[in-house]
């Protein structure tokens, strides 16, 4: 075992699309552990858009990357040494960690132990972890979910749409309608993952006349990962006492602010009592262990499917991330890395 | 006592802003009472921004009034004659009623009996009316209130906008803020009103600057009666877990829908964690009762102070109406109608 780790660094602030030419690789030796730290060489890695606004500059929702720093991201790893009584060596974790051979645990912050369940270690960056707490906890606190609901999810095809349409369904929806971007996603949420309707909005020239005829009666909950342009398409069908999770906002991260779309149809949250609200599922961390008990049942059972794509080895991270940006991914996209 | 009615009809479903040539006068016999029906003689009517929308024929969340039929208005009135049980020859009402010398409940929608309070009856069109009951559950179930809170009030010196003022003062806020539209009105404000700070909105050039150096630690509760252009400003000066109130739209009514401004800074929604929520008070009226009796002893111990500004003659409505989007009304609107 050798002491030194090598990670991804972000080489400026980025402005616009992120590019591969955006990132270049370090190697650092191991840092000496403080206490409560841990060091953890990582199995996987994940992608995820939203981290598109912390290497933006601009102060958003969590700490911003800084040039030169490692790029934070979400991975699954075991532990190699540890000054921390809550994590031995060998155990394993999902953290808040880096782009990188290994992790360090700070200390505070986003960590726990895998549980010792029949699952692929891989579920808890997706469909277990933060993209399927985010559907679980968007439905359930921001959505007000309730039997019966006719549901509309965004970036239906992701790791969090698709899950939270499976849920809503599994909770008795009264309809679940999902938006994706390809046929092969939209067949795959209809024939697979149980949704009742999906549209395909790259070939739909009409898509509020499509949502509209997906959900004649309208929509109770739109769990939405897009951005503005879609909430104020939805916003004239939304149902009396509806409810529209802010979860994401892809199409927007890259859009400088005086050129996004902004949302018009206000008057809808007074004519119909609406209810928007924004979705940041580390507020519900005390509450994740039951809700994955609940979701490692369905999946054991086969009701909860999902889709991961694996990159393998740490050099592919700079184009698995900027390829979630061009659409073309389908699933949970997660980079693996090193040998385990 | 003549058996007919004099009334304000809507001429043509309004376009932009409302001219008194929109409306005319009308004469019709009584109509014929039906069982759960009363006939009562307006004392007070009130003119409201809200009843703009309903004159665009454009359907909102009230029912459109139609060209041809008498414009409907909250009054105050003493009934002359009664097919229902609850309501009495010679009870005072407060209605959802007519701009008209009379007023016919249909049996269904708004009407209850003023209590017996040592009470100007013209206060239950005002604070203790449609707008303080907005101002009351606008705070309280809407924008979830809690003391130590910091409140920033639009149309501060309208009915709704002051009565919440001075109920989150009264709550415990750590800081209440309005805006308003003159120095007369800011100055009321302050020195009448106990709002710690007013902004005239009319002479600041920076508005975004003046609420934030009104409001240094943030807001918490954005009640607003003004619509998309106030909320996108105050968006980024949300703190964490706020709430806005989307109340009214005074400023949006009379713009076409793509002419408004949009709402872009929809990000703050993640990054704080923010609620944004319609208000219709009429979901509250199970809880009128209570509110009234609790503002009615802030009113008799002076600690609930209110303008009203009555016109006197039906004939003054139209023009009463077409003031309230100048800008240059102060305090509750309403015309005396009738002799009593």
């Amino acid at each position: 075992m050798t002491n030194s780790m090598r990670y991804v660094s972000l080489k400026a602030n980025i402005d616009g699309l992120p590019k591969e030419s955006d990132f270049e690789f370090k190697d650092a030796p191991f840092p000496e552990l403080k206490e409560s730290q841990f060091i953890a060489e990582n199995h996987f890695v994940s992608v995820d858009p939203g981290m598109r606004s912390r290497l933006s500059g601009v102060t958003g929702y969590a700490p911003c990357v800084k040039p030169g720093e490692a790029v934070s991201g979400f991975a699954i790893g075991r532990v190699l040494e540890s000054c921390n009584a809550a994590y031995k060596k060998g155990d394993m974790v999902t953290m808040g960690g880096s782009w990188a051979s290994h992790s360090v645990f700070g200390g505070a912050g986003f960590a726990f132990k895998l549980p010792e369940v029949d699952i692929p270690a891989s579920l808890f960056l997706g469909v277990l972890g933060i993209p399927g707490m985010t559907s679980y906890f968007g439905l359930k606190r921001i959505g007000r979910f309730q039997k019966g609901d006719h549901i509309l999810v965004t970036s239906a095809a992701g790791p969090v749409g698709a899950t939270a349409g499976q849920l809503a369904k599994h909770w008795g929806a009264a309809s679940v309608t999902g938006i994706a971007g390809s046929e092969e996603k939209c067949n795959w949420l209809t024939e697979k993952a149980g949704f009742d309707t999906a549209i395909n909005y790259k070939t739909e020239s009409d898509l509020a006349g499509a949502i509209s005829r997906a959900c004649p009666e309208g929509v109770d909950v739109l769990f939405d990962n897009v951005g503005n342009a879609m909430i104020d398409t939805v916003l004239p069908m939304m149902r009396f006492n509806g409810r529209i999770i802010v979860s994401g906002q892809t199409a927007d991260y890259n859009v400088p602010l005086e050129e996004r779309h902004g949302i018009k149809n206000t008057i809808e949250f007074i004519a119909s009592r609406l209810l928007m609200q924004g979705l940041v599922v580390f507020d519900d961390i005390p509450n994740f262990v039951k809700a994955q008990n609940e979701m490692s049942i369905l999946i054991q059972e086969g009701k909860l499917v999902y889709k991961e794509k694996i990159f393998e080895g740490l050099e592919t991270l700079p184009s698995a991330f900027c390829g979630l940006f061009k659409g073309e991914n389908f699933g949970r996209q997660l980079v693996k890395v090193g040998s385990f």
